[in-house]
């Protein structure tokens, strides 16, 4: 997606670690032109799929989510990483986050996730991938299936899809495929 | 706003302490048709504003801003409640969550408010207003004027606008105003 690539490029900054910073656009300050974009693209690219839910993951998963949910009217549902004092009856998962360094809770109330439910997640970054498995593993616990999963940007030197197809999920679509952050300088694969 | 009055009043859950549960529809699934509904209501209510960018905070204040920045293209920040590895330079203020019972802190990166910035600020409850008046508080320490602020529900017997016309906010509409959860019973004031 070369607005998106050209984007990152342009105001993606490379931080110690491989920590790629895109808040100006993508998960702090919000370019509501390039949300729309990237929706636009993630419809292109799923428009064969069969699904009646989003799935996402608070908070920077949302706004993708819904302006997907939106152009495809769909529900979305977001995991929350704390229980909230009105949930008391949820689907739970344990995530470990590399680049905080610390394992958080994922859940997502047992009223939101159903057998019947096919479900299209939508995350900002596919980094190790932990957070996909999560929302996996919370699909499974619900009885729902995962049809696809799509991602704004992955750090395919991270190795996440193989981590996902261990899991059976075959179908990921990256908007932006980041292969090398080595030397503060961002690559990001040609489409 | 009727067709939210009526939402509230048919999947809303009024839950001890005040509390009113609306996670089937507005912060933890999201009815995407409703959101839209709630957006336009936004956008008309404030059409005579003159604002450049959305404010909203993590993560049940994304949706309605998304979907309201879509609609005006307009820039949506989010404040964030931790501070993420990624930022160093923000502003900072801490904010008392009635409804939690603690202290939390809210951020904005330096890089997204600034002296001519015009904000309206959306939210997904009214209930204390101390959020609200963090924001204001952040808006302030950056030069920026906030001129407007909306929030899809409002407890009105918590007497937020007040506190907010005490700091200058005389701009605030509500989508929904609940004047009593006594007894469990949601009572919204009609249009």
């Amino acid at each position: 997606m070369k607005v998106l690539r050209d984007r990152i490029l342009a105001d993606g900054i490379c931080l110690e670690g491989g920590i790629l910073k895109v808040d100006k656009f993508l998960n702090h300050q919000l370019d509501i032109h390039l949300l729309k974009q990237i929706a636009v693209e993630f419809l292109r690219r799923f428009s064969d799929l069969q699904v009646n839910k989003i799935v996402t993951i608070e908070s920077s998963g949302i706004a993708p989510s819904v302006m997907l949910g939106y152009m495809m009217e769909l529900p979305v549902v977001f995991a929350k990483k704390q229980l909230p004092s009105t949930l008391h009856d949820a689907f739970f998962t344990t995530v470990h986050s590399f680049t905080k360094q610390c394992d958080t809770h994922l859940l997502i109330g047992r009223d939101f996730l159903s057998p019947g439910d096919h479900v299209l997640f939508i995350d900002d970054f596919l980094a190790y991938g932990n957070a996909a498995k999560a929302i996996n593993d919370l699909c499974c616990q619900a009885g729902a299936t995962v049809e696809g999963m799509g991602f704004v940007i992955e750090k395919e030197m991270l190795h996440a899809r193989q981590l996902l197809r261990s899991e059976g999920i075959n179908r990921i679509e990256s908007l932006a495929i980041v292969d090398s952050l080595e030397n503060g300088v961002i690559h990001i694969k040609e489409d």
